[in-house]
């Protein structure tokens, strides 16, 4: 069934058409100002053109999805955190007093908070939206950290919340996630579809000390030498090293490209979950726009290998979608641009020599 | 009588105490989030409270100070545009439709348009501060582009922008300009200051191709060996060398940083202003941030020599503001997570084992 969800997903997504893409630029040309001079924001208004397929787009609702999940492999003793601290956050998120929250109200975009895979069992709160796939993951350091059942119904969880979404009115999405010990699935995934070593694409997360950084890469170099993940596999590969907040994120991206509705991609987590996305349909890349250079090493590794240009570096690595619900912003500015500038005709003023 | 206006600015700016930044950061390291993991965010909030000497400061108005003026250095055909495009620019900021007006709109800051030095009689138009020092430069490949007298004027109708911005309440200043031919000026004062050559500091402005390229580099090399300025008499240097707005410019962060408000510093032009600022006051600096990291090559340099770090690098080179606009905006985002994110007490999240 959830299968089926994914297929059909994937049968709808199709490259977008550089004509619309022309056609914005030909708009862009015409605003009084030296042609291509506001550079990214240019290229964000005309990627939302063609995204989109509409001459002059407006953006709705913009939304921040965050999928939270716990990770098996905590017991490996691999994150600054205790696991604890991932529920912790979901009612942190669910009060507005969170990173995330804070930088979607700045930004004017609305945040859900989804339990995909927290291990605690949550009483109703308002606001948190429960589809429990399992309580976590299991320890992929020591067996797959998913079955491919839980994998496929985490794919399908993302993939509604984007449906459910956009049926609201979003127009854009932004990855949000929350996962104590989450950068070591992350950063196993990144090793497994670039063929590197963990050395290579693991950093420090939330800010482990150097014997527990050593000790990170020891037990992710453990887990690829156990599973021998093979990239021709994508949902091998997420089943065996990835997180239920991955496949989540995997899955909205999905939903989205299939939709056509741009996807703003936060940190390495996340993008961990765009480079499975773009190992099932390579199309998918033309509705990301990677929003930040996070601190974690991997990060630049796998946005490289995706053709993705970071918009911002701010030294950011909080994850929970900060990065994006500030990338969605420049989006909205690029935009503004776009529909609000005056062209040289209509305001007097004389085109280059 | 300016002159006086300008000693009395210099004596009052004094470095920002390090105090208030580490009252800051203690707050900042008992919000929910690992500590120093919102990056720059954390340091713009920290930076704000340092400069306001208040625990819990608030942005009240955001402005947008445009200065225009014209340049005699245009006779020699360095630039891509007419000259009558400074005045036709001017009229279009009073009626909003130029990017300047576009982004601040979109982070919420208001727009003055400051006639410093255009050489075209404006009739009186709504919202036009005309405050013209001359009509223009002189021509700078060939003679002082302003008299001492011109500079000093143009620098106290900044410092007193400045002054007449923060009395109506902005809390934050940001850097604009409108000046065709002004990359000339701000390139040579950036040869001027480093001690370099032209080569080494100039681009193509809005746009001009290769020969008129080399030709400006030209320009540029013959105003320095006529005019062998010196680093050590920055108003002598900006006399010889400058416009008319970014002497208006040095005054607005004078101004400001006399005041204890933050000044978000554009492209470079702006950064040009900013060194003259900096060369006759060290501890400008403190109130000073760099919104983004322009195409133009000379940019980089002089921020390097003020130790500012853009906080932004997507590829503009509109100037009018444009980046510093996104940096208000930016600087709003971190003050707002120093403001409104819950301690891991008031969350009760466990903080780092």
């Amino acid at each position: 069934m959830s299968k089926n969800i994914l297929q059909e997903t994937l049968e709808k997504i199709r490259p977008i058409d550089p004509k619309w893409l022309a056609r914005a630029q030909t708009r862009l040309d015409q605003l009084t100002k030296p042609r291509g001079s506001l550079g990214r924001l240019e290229e964000l208004a005309a990627w939302y053109v063609a995204v989109r397929e509409e001459l002059m787009p407006t953006i709705g609702k913009k939304a921040v999805v965050i999928f939270a999940g716990d990770h098996g492999v905590v017991e490996e003793g691999v994150s600054a955190y205790p696991q604890e601290v991932t529920f912790q956050m979901v009612a942190n998120f669910l009060n507005g007093g969170a990173g995330i929250n804070v930088l979607s109200r700045h930004v004017g975009a609305d945040v859900q908070v989804v339990d995909i895979g927290v291990k605690y069992d949550f009483n109703a709160m308002p606001g948190l939206i429960i589809r429990k796939v399992a309580p976590g993951t299991r320890n992929l350091a020591r067996e797959a950290a998913m079955s491919p059942e839980e994998t496929e119904a985490a794919i399908a969880c993302g993939i509604e919340l984007a449906k459910e979404n956009i049926a609201a009115g979003a127009d854009v999405l932004a990855t949000g996630e929350m996962g104590i010990g989450n950068t070591t699935p992350a950063a196993a995934l990144a090793a497994a579809f670039t063929r590197k070593n963990a050395a290579a694409v693991t950093g420090r997360g939330t800010g482990v000390d150097d014997a527990v950084y050593q000790h990170k890469i020891e037990v992710i170099d453990r887990a690829l030498a156990l599973h021998r993940p093979d990239p021709k596999d994508p949902l091998g590969v997420l089943a065996k090293l990835g997180g239920l907040e991955i496949a989540g994120l995997t899955g909205l991206i999905l939903g989205a490209a299939a939709a056509r509705r741009p996807v703003m991609i936060d940190g390495f987590i996340a993008t961990a979950g765009a480079l499975v996305a773009t190992h099932l349909c390579p199309a998918v890349k033309d509705y990301l726009k990677a929003a930040h250079q996070s601190a974690e090493k991997g990060h630049q590794i796998i946005l490289a290998i995706m053709g993705l240009r970071p918009l911002l570096s701010l030294d950011m690595r909080l994850g929970e979608g900060t990065g994006a619900a500030l990338g969605m912003n420049l989006l909205a500015a690029g935009l503004k641009i776009y529909r609000e500038m005056a062209t040289f005709a209509e305001a007097g003023v004389s085109d280059q020599d």
